[in-house]
């Protein structure tokens, strides 16, 4: 199943609207709508590169549980839209990107028209409440812009935004009635309760202002709001869905009408304007410490400019952000390439307002000194490859991105660097402790970071006893069976952090450090069985899980993945796996069979997330466990499968359509690694300064380093034929190595690829070409 | 009934336990338990003056209602205590002093042995939950320390307080284990979701720092602390009675034990301590601010000091608080002044951290830009006689509480001053904008006030078309009964608020602006019944209500008095009340009659707030409009027959008894009121500056004022035979005069009562030496 691309539609309309699109900008080619229906989990609203709002349209309102039944359709509905549902319950301002977890979806406005209705409705029943039908041909959307027709009302709405205003433009039919509702309770991941508190002053006849203090995926989420109206506000009122509004003592007031303040759990308010010619226009800031905060943001940010100029602008940001790269390719491979660079600049998200100050992990306020604070940290995801494609293209924002991680351990009672962590709470999710790996990444890398902070905060969040079976992995070597059903998968990636702790005490010159976790970084091989050459989850006493099975996974020993997935995740030792698994053949043999094995039906009854679409084999590229291991043919006698089974997976897991992803985009990871896969390297072992080569997609790569030189990829005649590298020359050397360092990179210059319909079977088999490992 | 007074037995203790209690000082003769049983409303434990922690023993956990039903023991619990309760449950850090409505109760802590229980279990139930029996011979307080011994654990308890620190320290048996409860959702004016956020983080293994926001009588009450222990914290864990505590993903914590941050809706924790021979220590530093804040407060006030010099010094701002007034009486009177004077003292109370920070009215943190913020501000009472005291002992402290009613002012959505205002909220409790009083009375007396400034926020206050019918108050010249059930009461506070304001504007220059609320202050004419002579409620067609009953209060056109009482209420224009009641002689029956009539046992059953002991006939010194009536006949033929009945008011209304107040001390109005009572004059009419004479009552008086000068008021022979003026003089100089005006006191001197057995019936009759009156 594939759905139909709007690209050419959005070009039409983009055409009768006004300059802000031409085509053949980097922005022209994003197409916001890949990834929102199934598994993408991205959504197609407007936002500005790394901005704090991201604006967009919301089509459920399925809450999280009724009456504590977990309602499983939340999950779909994590950046809180599906292009193909037909209705629309309004525009908020916050959104997670291509997540696996759903939260936020702060401060929802929906325009109305006629009847007042105060409830969201039922999707089933147009004109239940305020949500509207969509006129799906009407929907359009490039990077930060989006529009649509709601039926219903006959509303065009139109969003816009900047770093930390969404701007909304409606056009009401003419004569009609023109009311705004504003709905503190809606959310993403909502549940009854899960707004705390919530509260509107109607500051003047064209100021609001609010907040509202959520407990959702982030258990303290602190959401403060300025809003203003293009038009007065002639009539106004709330409704409290919980009880009856605050009146004061003795109900002195009639709350419900004209009256300037409201607060409560679930609290929707409504504004009526009188009709005009003119469209009406609100913009809404946003901020974490204030709602003077938040006044503050939209002054600095929207005061004296049209909602065209700021759209305008949002455009040219994203030509500016995207276009680093310059590329040829067919118009499917740049809309992907594109979009995918988009979505690699959506989380992390600026969460700091234009002052400086910004709430931290101890909900304290603090000042930001000298970095911008950023927030949606998926480091389990985005240590792989988003972080480490910031360090070759977005090395200031990842410094801040990584001065922010510092400032969350600074404030965290655990000692610990973000685990998953957003609006200023650490949600827990997933494991590992990755954020040491992004560090050592980006120290690695030559991001100028306070090292001695960095090493302390990395030891730190290594060492906290009651997290995740770390005493036990400490004492033991391995995280039990007994103590975690994914014991085993946070045995390798704790074994693989520690590596990059091992390497960074190494250049801080912190040797008896780095000889402790060099050891720690050895604990995989406590969980090979030798019986086996498989990664077996092991008991307490040593002994090895019965029954096993090498499919199993969630709550088997392992999580987003199986012992097929996770025996091959050593990238700091391939080497090592490599003799654990038996020796060069039956490495090669088994990395042959993952990609090639048939999984039983059962199998995809059983698991969440996966569906045949994201699989190759038993390869799951729709989970990130197995992104590095396309790459790992480089450490064995047959490197040219690398550029066969890379090709397969950019051609099939990344289609140019609204279902075009094949798993969640997990905030830019996916994305990420598709940006590595057309430039043709990987970075396999984050934390150590190589890039392994793999094969690349597109005739032509031109970015722009920010040292102002530039990197060229050139490989002429490449395609999915000619998908083999048969002779690579770097800066008009002849490279036989399989790797290429950061220095190397930032250097600029041209990395040639000579490409051809078979493999060179020979090239970068030499033990001098390997890329490195820790046992040699 | 009266309680036996604890002060002997508390002089005893002090004696053991130290020097900080020497006889004989102004803070030695402070009784904390006076009120703290039936109407008083008072609380006996630790503060110092205008302090902004108030630490002490709640009693009562009854909760505000239930499944929607009001208990009505809430009322009696305004303070959170009751001193014939046989149990405490707790001690916390906020309490509300001597009001008619309950809020507050922040922070509970509780000491425990044995069993761990963490629910606070009933009161008729012994052993059924951390709730102790207290051991009512070892309760003892004096101003600044509170103790008792918990009968069911063994624990003696003791309090201390900073301005923001509440210091506890407990004695456990000997080798007892050592526990402490701290319950965050335990509060008063508590019900079932009253707390709607709590959070605690351990920092360490001494220190833990958290907040709770809560939607009480204060809308959203924002209360973060920090707390040391003196001993490391050796084992730890919380409960949440909502729900199962939040685990971080996929439970992978055991959060109830040892686990370092929690937070939730009903949260508790507990802490154990090693046994050891010192007593257990801990320090509870609150703000409104942040953690932050509250770590900054307690730093500042209390690092390097012992609770015992804590506590010293606490008893020693006492006395310097106190020690401004050197008075002669007897024992009961001295206990009586000093405690009256006490709990002058304690609202409004601070609410500023130690670096200037504040939550504002707007819930923006503010910076107070040269003055303290204060907050609890019950206006409707204290506009008559604590803030003119303030005025005239208090003038600093006052200013800085006029500027933070005007800070309110400027973070008002509504343009409104405070009407009863306290933690950064509006509560808009009874009736009137008295603070136009407060102001004008400031401004009448000298206080460096931005004058322009508080006259915008008096004519801003004082139009608030939406606030208890004042668009009709404006078009009519009274609120008509349809609109309020207080609408007469409403009537006759504008009217006396605008003549407030109409003098400010006059003193500004503002001749048409004074010539407006001039006019407005006549309003009270429109509700006297010529028939009657009496105030009617008016209905909108301008037609009197009916049936009328000059004895129905509440609802029927008055609230906290009748039309006998209310009738009085034209404080600003007593010559015109005399014309409208008839003349001098109707007037002087009325006000005899007043003192002197039978109230049906009827009367009571269907009135809240009233016992017969707070009433002398029909005069109820209970509730606050009839406080300026005694001396009323100043203004009349018969001036002596006020010292007649403000003898019997301060002999019988002021008991030196545990309850011996007859009414809700009203956050010090009662208490000021005998200030006033003693000294022998009064502020009939806040934003005038005349005192009106009546009798003084001790035979020497010497207050030391702010401006270095001092004021003798002597009275030799006074007593309840000698009740009688029978001449004056004031710096040496006859006084025939009934009143003093601002100025002359402020110069000190001595004013001298030549007191008698008999009245001197010409004695002020000349219409030159009446006070002054709108009319002439």
């Amino acid at each position: 199943m594939s759905y139909p691309k709007l690209l050419a539609l959005a070009a039409l309309c983009a055409a009768c609207c006004g300059p802000v699109r031409a085509q053949e900008t980097p922005a022209s080619w994003v197409d916001p709508f890949i990834g929102t229906i199934r598994m993408g989990h991205t959504f197609p609203g407007a936002c500005v590169p790394f901005g704090g709002v991201q604006l967009s349209p919301d089509t459920s309102t399925v809450p999280h549980n009724i009456d504590g039944v977990y309602q499983g359709e939340v999950y779909r509905y994590c950046a809180g839209y599906q292009w193909d549902d037909p209705t629309i319950v309004g525009f908020s301002h916050t959104h997670l990107s291509g997540t696996g977890h759903s939260d936020l979806g702060d401060v929802l406005l929906m325009p109305q028209t006629g009847e007042r209705r105060l409830e969201p409705g039922d999707a089933g029943q147009p004109g239940s409440g305020y949500r509207s039908r969509k006129d799906a041909s009407s929907e359009h959307a490039v990077p930060g812009y989006y529009e649509v027709l709601l039926e219903d009302s006959g509303v065009r709405a139109e969003l816009t935004a900047t770093e930390r205003t969404g701007l909304h433009r409606y056009t009401f039919p003419k004569d009609s009635l023109r009311r705004m509702i504003v709905d503190l309770e809606h959310g993403i991941y909502n549940y009854d309760g899960k707004t705390l508190w919530a509260g509107i002053r109607v500051e003047n006849d064209t100021l609001i202002t609010g907040y509202r203090l959520t407990n959702g995926w982030s258990r303290e989420n602190y959401t403060y709001f300025a809003a203003t109206f293009s038009r007065p506000i002639a009539r106004y009122g709330y409704k409290d869905r919980q009880k009856p509004l605050y009146t004061g003592f003795w109900r002195k007031f009639d709350v419900e009408h004209d009256f300037p303040e409201m607060a409560g759990r679930k609290l929707v308010a409504w504004f009526e304007f009188d009709s005009s010619e003119e469209p009406l226009e609100v913009r809404v800031a946003l901020s974490a410490v204030s709602t003077e905060g938040a006044l503050r943001n939209l002054a600095a940010e929207t005061a004296g400019k049209s909602f065209d100029t700021i759209r305008s602008e949002a455009f040219a940001k994203w030509n500016d952000a995207l276009g680093i790269f310059t590329i040829e390719g067919t118009p499917e491979q740049k809309a992907m390439f594109y979009t995918s660079l988009y979505h690699t600049m959506i989380n992390p998200s600026v969460y700091m307002d234009v002052d400086g100050r910004y709430r931290g992990l101890d909900h304290n306020i603090h000042t930001a000194d000298g970095f911008v604070n950023y927030t949606v940290f998926s480091v389990w995801d985005t240590y792989r490859a988003l972080h480490p494609l910031f360090n070759l293209i977005n090395r200031q924002r990842n410094t801040d991105m990584m001065r922010s991680m510092l400032a969350h351990y600074t404030q965290s009672v655990h000692g610990a660097l973000p685990v998953w962590s957003h609006m200023g709470n650490e949600n827990w999710c997933m494991i590992g402790y990755h954020s040491v790996s992004t560090l050592a990444d980006a120290l690695a890398k030559g991001l100028p970071l306070d090292r001695e902070l960095a090493l302390e905060a990395m030891v730190s969040s290594s060492n906290i006893a009651y997290y995740d079976g770390i005493d036990e992995y400490r004492a033991l070597g391995y995280v039990p069976y007994e103590r975690s059903g994914s014991g085993a998968s946070m045995t390798l990636e704790y074994a693989y952090d520690d590596w990059t702790i091992a390497r960074t005490a190494e250049q801080s010159g912190a040797d008896s450090l780095a000889e402790a976790y060099r050891r720690r970084a050895m604990s995989y091989r406590n969980l090979f069985d030798p019986t086996l050459g498989f990664v077996r989850p092991r008991m307490r006493d040593g002994s090895w899980k019965e029954p096993f099975d090498l499919m199993e996974t969630h709550g088997q020993g392992f999580i987003e993945g199986n012992s097929w997935n996770y025996s091959f995740y050593v990238p700091h030792d391939v080497r090592g796996l490599i003799d654990a698994m038996g020796g060069d053949r039956r490495f090669v043999e088994r990395l042959d069979s993952l990609f090639t094995m048939h999984l039983p039906d059962a199998f995809f009854a059983n698991t969440e997330d996966i569906t045949r679409d994201g699989l190759i084999g038993n390869y799951v590229h729709g989970n990130e466990p197995s992104h590095h291991i396309p790459y790992l043919y480089a450490w064995t006698s047959q490197p040219w499968k690398s550029q066969y089974w890379l090709r397969e997976i950019m051609d099939r897991m990344y289609v140019d359509a609204i279902d075009g992803l094949c798993g969640n985009d997990d905030c830019g990871q996916m994305s990420a690694w598709y940006i590595f896969g057309a430039m043709g390297f990987y970075p396999v072992c984050p934390g150590s300064d190589q890039y392994v080569l793999g094969a690349p997609y597109l005739p032509h790569i031109t970015l722009r380093l920010e040292n102002g030189r530039t990197l060229e990829i050139k490989a002429p005649g490449v395609s999915a034929r000619n998908r083999y590298v048969r002779g690579v020359t770097f800066r008009g050397e002849k490279l036989s190595r399989m790797y290429l360092t950061h220095d190397e990179l930032m250097q600029g210059g041209v990395l040639e690829f000579r490409m051809g319909a078979t493999p060179d079977r020979r090239r970068g088999t030499a033990a001098a070409d390997k890329p490195a490992s820790m046992t040699k």
